[in-house]
């Protein structure tokens, strides 16, 4: 027996509008009525990994221990692998397709010290007549069944950590003294988190040339969004410690027309 | 006492913008503390009894063991009967208004074995002024009770199964060897469900014709998703064991202009 | 030791879309594994105090005993307090900023009787590195310690009650035989709630002539949405014990084209 798990955490692309996350809840419950569900969100953007992977890395650093289940599978029919890692010397596992959703937030967790393939048919719930629905029927079982003490070597034979999909985080880079960056996430206030740690911009001075397309804005360094002037354009360490680009009380995004994925150049001004 | 349930199951049409599903959640809280409330959704179309119906059958096989309570109500203030419905020999009792909301779960769950009308006021919350708003003041206090070990002849006079408004499930039929559908849902990557088993499409072959008002497209049976080219329709079962028409990373519900209501001709090419 | 609390509520107007939700829940889930979590609303829309404050005071007769947490606050980063308020003789507090969101339910609770500002930074989570982010850094945590039994004393000094920020509840008056009125909130189907107390309309007659803008309508007085015929305008008490401009069946809203905020006279017919 594994060490039994608690606390079910669960973030997918499956939206809300419907049944489906309840049933999810239902399957956690039905398995393992001692376990509380947390769900992290359930809004990433249809088949969108990497969004998913950097929701996921972002909240790691706070979830509580236990199972982290990541159903965001553009890949569901194919042959991709449905997997389980653990992390943390075993105080946490992340279940998922090995398709890079996993792999950032186990990367900040450390690494992954076991993983294995959920092939156990046993720990699966039974079809209801077409294809599996690999988060129902495969990755919350498994989930749940971690928590009633199931091992992780029951659910499916191990696997090679090092041939695990890799992650999809940008990295920036320096060209002709501008830092070329990329929008990593808008929250519901119109802030854009950049691929960018406060280091990167240090010697770019308080006012920085913002890029985005052939459109060029002045930002300014700022310490709080109170310091800002209305409508005036900061670039701020947020509170995940990254670069942002943010109004006080406005959308920056709307303001710069950027979205997640966008490429944003970084400079000081000539 | 009856048996106590540990577990309630939401489904209502009153969306998440404002405090109201919380309201719910607290209500249950107060009365029930032990009990879990598990959200199936609260974001049924306003008044949609059809396609909160569906949801909750939908969702029925995978629900833990409770009470479930619907909220679509579109005859709030009405003379329409609020109800408490035992199925599974006990196992669970679904509670809502008498307009064919629960009725194609009852059915699924193998029919009433018991149905009281929920009239006693000592288990309702005191109206705050207005008229009752049914979900808040009678239903969910009556899920609560329940779980606090109440017993269903407790909570109102027996009402004769038979007497229930039906559910409103649309049934198929053949006409001039064209099968008359109905799209029944579309999740949020715009698989449209429609109300066809697999055994109805015996003999009508690999390609389908698909025929939407005035428009013809050729729909290919599908295992997988990944057995799709780009942009190609399929037909496949899906995770609930009915066809669905379905593209590979896209939306067919998009593609082919459909909702859920719609009709779906579906034929053996000419 | 205060007397340990084991319920947590949450308003905020972060959203559902990415994973800040689900950090709030896990934040509680750490430090406070018995807690139970009750979601009121995470969709006050962004930075609007007023808006929540009214959800919060709609929802306070009905929360669970514990402690409640407001988040909305558009003046993250300046100096403005964060405080916490005891309520109901101990029953319950409410953990937010100083800036009125609390107000409206301190005051439907009955007024204050400790407030302390959270200052103790050793229960605050550690900044991740750029600004505190109150809601997640301060505000949770400091519910979540206190659901451990910590006393609110040892959250932070004493504040004074009569130096909170009031609440922004609009109040109605008379002008020329007009009631000047404004609407408070538009729930999901279109219903527009009014500041108006059901005994402010004594003597306006079963017909009352509502005007918005320059648009002049009548409205009847209803007990119920099926007393309305289609398309007719009702002002009926609600669920909450206010006034609410209504349709049978169709937004109100939507037909007079007002939303929260909006001014709207009420008179009798000349």
């Amino acid at each position: 027996m594994g060490q039994p798990f608690d606390t079910v955490s669960l973030l997918t692309d499956i939206g809300t509008a419907d049944e489906q996350v309840g049933v999810l809840r239902s399957v956690v419950r039905s398995i393992a009525p001692h376990a509380v569900v947390i769900d992290i969100t359930h809004e990433v953007a249809p088949y969108d990994v990497r969004a998913g992977g950097l929701a996921l890395v972002r909240a790691a650093q706070y979830l509580a221990a236990g199972v982290v289940v990541g159903g965001v599978d553009p890949g569901g029919g194919t042959s991709r692998r449905v997997i389980a890692v653990e992390v943390g010397a075993g105080q946490s596992v992340l279940v998922g397709p090995d398709n890079g959703l996993l792999a950032p937030a186990v990367s900040l967790c450390g690494g992954a010290s076991r993983v294995v393939e959920l092939r156990s048919l046993e720990h699966r719930l039974p079809s209801a007549g077409g294809p599996t629905f690999a988060t129902r029927d495969i990755l919350v079982p498994a989930a749940a069944h971690l928590c009633n003490g199931v091992d992780l070597a029951e659910l499916g034979p191990a696997v090679d950590p090092f041939s695990l999909v890799p992650g999809l985080v940008p990295l920036t880079r320096v060209e002709d003294e501008v830092l070329k960056a990329e929008v990593l996430w808008v929250d519901r206030f119109g802030n854009a988190q950049l691929n960018v740690d406060p280091d990167e911009l240090k010697g770019f001075g308080d006012r920085l040339t913002v890029t985005v397309g052939s459109a060029t804005r002045t930002a300014t360094a700022a310490v709080t969004f109170a310091s800002l002037a209305p409508g005036q354009l900061g670039l701020m360490v947020d509170s995940y410690g990254l670069m942002s680009l943010v109004l006080d009380r406005g959308s920056a995004a709307d303001e710069l027309g950027i979205s997640p994925g966008a490429p944003v150049d970084l400079s000081a001004p000539k």
